[in-house]
């Protein structure tokens, strides 16, 4: 209660200044901490809990990946009802948004990580935790070979077995370099927190070489030129995080080769961030230009070497070479090799990802999930089922569907084909009947009576709407949380099934298939300037946006401790800066 | 004048609940950073100011190493009188005193650092730094050979040499192995701030490995086996740090294994901490026992392999093998080879460690200072000079000294041999008449000339007070500051030498001997314990001094930055603990 009182006093220090608005925000934030810290305590006695007398009767959960979609997946799932087991080579959950940050140290690496065990410390019942690589996953006998990430001595590493009952894969994505030659040896990926801290080690490298007193000046522009690949959000933004790291930070400790950096940005593609809104990309382009970093579209990386990285240009097909320092590969992902294994073992060989269905079971392994970025959803096509729909709507067989028997099953169709939805939605139609209305010619308007050839060409256009879903934290996280939600309630629904109709089959099926719901993303481009893309097609682009991110990225971290030591980490850069120690 | 007001409201609020009088030294502190933050600004013209027209008039003085000494130099140096570079492997100072802390995340690594550029581009005139290590010393061509610290692609590390007039080597010491077989390669070091990082990992790593599912429980409580090496600050502190990084934070996270851990703590002394008060050592070592700390005093290492540690015990010449996961060796310091070949050039082949006069000039070796832990001071015998101090005291050649001739050279006798005040000190004499009557048998108290046998007789114990100065961060940080001082000063000093008089020779000594001032030392002892011994053998040890500890420290750090940092980590780890993610 003392410590109530005190923080109430000192919140009513805050409001007797309103124009310290913002930092109201942050301390009645990072305050909760306490709050945060008595809950967490609440939980202890679970972890004791000898597991072994109930263990049989228990189905094994083992869930490969501590990321987004692993997280997310073990926070909701009821750990009483499964023998659950976690293999990851990490023992902490990052939260990724926010590795750009850390390359250039506005965020420090451990305010973004929680260890896994913290998280599942805090369930019901105790959730075994192996830091270890999965190195194959055995479909035929169930199991998860592993090794140890640890080198141990001279016997190598460790290996061992798990087995399981469901396996839950969420081993994400490493960097796809498209196999351009000299890539994997020369350039700098952003996918994990180490790959973070070395990008932040050469930056601060790259600077002391440049002083150094026996280079020309044309080394040392060399060793200044820092080239990003890629121009997705994780590739701009670091971009933008190294102009601000060099512009507010850099050029006071190294004023004299500070005219010497460049930055480059090269993008394939016509357009950066070409996945939002044109305002945007309109907007960062024009940000760049302003702010001296050289956006270079169309643009496509063919070879890099120790010291040279070689483009071609799209519209010319011309080949040119420049000296670099530093190159940050970031164009999109590749598929792990565990996985990739994993494939060939259940035939999904020419895919280029593991495909799920809409309710994440791997196709062709039973027992099997996968989620996040190592896997698509294999949406099913509506003209693909066309028949049986028609067949299991046509309660009558008359051949024909009435009014009647359409809406018996639209709401099966709508659940069981999103893209039915998202098609009446962009034709700003009610229903299904309006569309099978507007299929109709003018004079057959009156019968609404229709056979099969009129609901294939009224549905002919809806598969157009399909579209993979982007491979982000927001989808992985989601995903996770739906299927704990689904294996909370195996049981349930396997009794009272929730889902629509089976078309192909009898009954129902157990579950609503997983649907995405985009609350919007974000690209920071630096300089206190975020572009914000919300649903509805709300864009936001200034420093407005810049704080809705700040309290975003607050508001979504994993714990209270990260929240306390993110928020802690901003208001540190804001009064003291970035640091620039070589460690 | 806002931020100021604000700041007092806020103060306000936390003089009226006085039970949190323990956070206002915190938010004390750590809001003085925006003051520190304006001050920090005002320097920035400084730095383009363009050196070369003034360059060649004044002298080049060239400092290695950015440690407590070199760091001290730089700070306290009139940057306008020379043209100062600094040549150091890190662009970092780092705050050494809380390696121990970093070990186990109760502080941030990156809290204790502060990057050398940003303390000298607050000086008045530009001081160059160069990332580089220092292969060689030439002093006959007075230049020092660098290498870059970094790799460059295929052509290896760029090298470089630097001209000096003066030069500072205050490169520090490295781990003395003792030559004892498996240590370079099988144990972890505490010096550098990446070997505390690097100690870190591994021990969260020894609880993974211990958690994995296919060890024996021989292993796990083989790999949990955590041995430290030296019974002194540094280990005992470490030792601490673990037993309290393992009982409030991993036991939570890793029940199963927490009761196989072991910490073993191997001394060759008799006692641990014996440079301390016998009263703070029979503490640490009754409390270690009470916390389950396993104290093997008398222990020497005689060879580590990769699985297990072979001790010989001291007393009965046994020698023991016991298996162990992790070993952090902190028994002493040992010479860096370049000091060591700059020893064989100048002659100072046989001694252990690089040898300089009272005022920090190399022996042998003119223009050279060497200061911290490279270096120790040999001290002039008041018995080696007793001859020609007789001489020089003796002004009317009678060939004995009467009270008034005494008394015309003491000041400059207790000035050049500080060993005699710290003699007369300890026999609570008032001056060094009362030493000479003492020597004197009492009949012959009277007369008051002394011959020079009985000058020889009256000083003949005062030798023994002398003893080599610790290698601490203390006394680096004097050394430092006394010799910038000396250096600010040098042309006024030769024209008028301030310093005593020489007796080996004509004149005056330019400068006052350097003159250590003991301010007293801490060891924690973990469980929020700190001893300190403080001057005057003034002995603390419990809570209380552990918060004495945590003001020093926080007032003592190198910038606002650090402090705010410091105390933010403290705080964090009050609060939310220490995190186990293994990065």
């Amino acid at each position: 209660m003392r410590v109530f009182s005190f923080y109430q006093r000192v919140s009513r220090a805050f409001h007797d200044y309103p124009s310290f608005s913002k930092l109201i925000v942050i301390f009645t934030v990072s305050s909760g901490g306490l709050v945060a810290y008595s809950d967490s305590k609440s939980h202890h006695g679970a972890n004791n809990v000898n597991l072994s007398q109930t263990d049989c009767k228990k189905k094994r959960v083992v869930v490969l990946g501590t990321g987004w979609a692993g997280t997310s997946f073990l926070k909701n799932l009821d750990s009483s009802v499964y023998d659950v087991q976690v293999v990851s080579q990490r023992n902490y959950f990052a939260f990724t948004p926010l590795l750009p940050s850390v390359t250039c140290g506005t965020v420090e690496a451990r305010s973004v990580v929680e260890p896994v065990r913290k998280i599942i410390r805090k369930k019901k019942e105790e959730i075994r935790f192996w830091e270890a690589e999965c190195t194959k996953i055995d479909a035929a006998k169930k199991e998860v070979h592993c090794r140890s990430v640890q080198k141990v001595g001279s016997d190598g590493k460790e290996e061992f077995i798990v087995e399981y009952d469901y396996l839950v894969i969420a081993v994400g994505a490493c960097a796809n370099t498209f196999n351009t030659p000299g890539v994997e040896e020369n350039c700098h990926f952003l996918k994990e927190v180490e790959d973070a801290q070395r990008i932040r080690k050469s930056v601060i490298d790259s600077f002391e070489r440049a002083s150094l007193p026996n280079l020309s000046e044309e080394e040392r522009k060399k060793v200044l030129h820092f080239v990003v690949v890629g121009g997705g959000p994780t590739g701009v933004e670091f971009a933008a995080e190294l102009h601000d790291f060099v512009n507010e930070d850099l050029v006071k400790l190294y004023p004299k080769v500070k005219d010497l950096v460049k930055i480059t940005l090269l993008e394939a593609g016509d357009h950066i961030l070409n996945m939002f809104d044109k305002r945007i990309t309109a907007f960062a382009e024009e940000k760049f230009g302003r702010d001296g970093i050289d956006v270079k579209t169309g643009s496509m990386v063919v070879k890099v070497t120790d010291s040279v990285i070689s483009t071609k240009e799209m519209r010319i097909g011309e080949i040119s070479s420049v000296p670099y320092g530093m190159v940050v590969w970031s164009t999109g992902i590749g598929t792990r090799p565990v996985i990739r294994e994993f494939m060939n073992q259940i035939s999904q060989t020419n895919r280029r990802v593991l495909a799920t269905d809409e309710w994440l079971r791997v196709e062709g392994c039973k027992s099997t999930y996968a989620l996040g970025d190592c896997a698509t959803i294999n949406q099913r096509k509506v003209m693909e089922d066309i028949a049986v729909i028609f067949d299991k709507a046509d309660k009558d067989k008359s051949g024909t569907l009435t009014v009647q028997e359409v809406q018996d099953v639209i709401k099966d169709i709508q659940i069981r084909y999103p893209q039915v939805e998202l098609y009446l939605k962009n034709r700003r139609m009610k229903n299904i009947v309006d569309l099978l209305k507007d299929s109709k010619a003018d004079d057959e308007k009156k019968s609404l009576e229709l056979d099969i050839e009129e609901l294939k060409s009224a549905l002919s256009q809806v598969d157009s709407q399909m579209k993979n879903l982007p491979a982000t934290a927001q989808v992985a996280a989601q995903q996770g949380a739906y299927l704990a939600r689904c294996f909370n309630r195996m049981e349930e629904c396997e009794e009272n099934p929730e889902g629509p109709i089976r078309f192909r089959g009898e009954g129902r099926h157990r579950f609503h298939p997983f649907r995405y719901k985009h609350l919007g993303q974000f690209a920071p481009l630096g300089g206190e300037q975020t572009a914000a893309q919300l649903p509805g097609d709300w864009v936001s682009i200034g420093h407005s946006s810049q704080w809705l991110w700040y309290s975003v990225y607050a508001s979504k971290q994993v714990s209270w401790r990260t929240r306390f030591l993110v928020i802690s980490d901003w208001t540190r850069r804001f009064i003291f800066g970035r640091d620039s120690s070589r460690i």
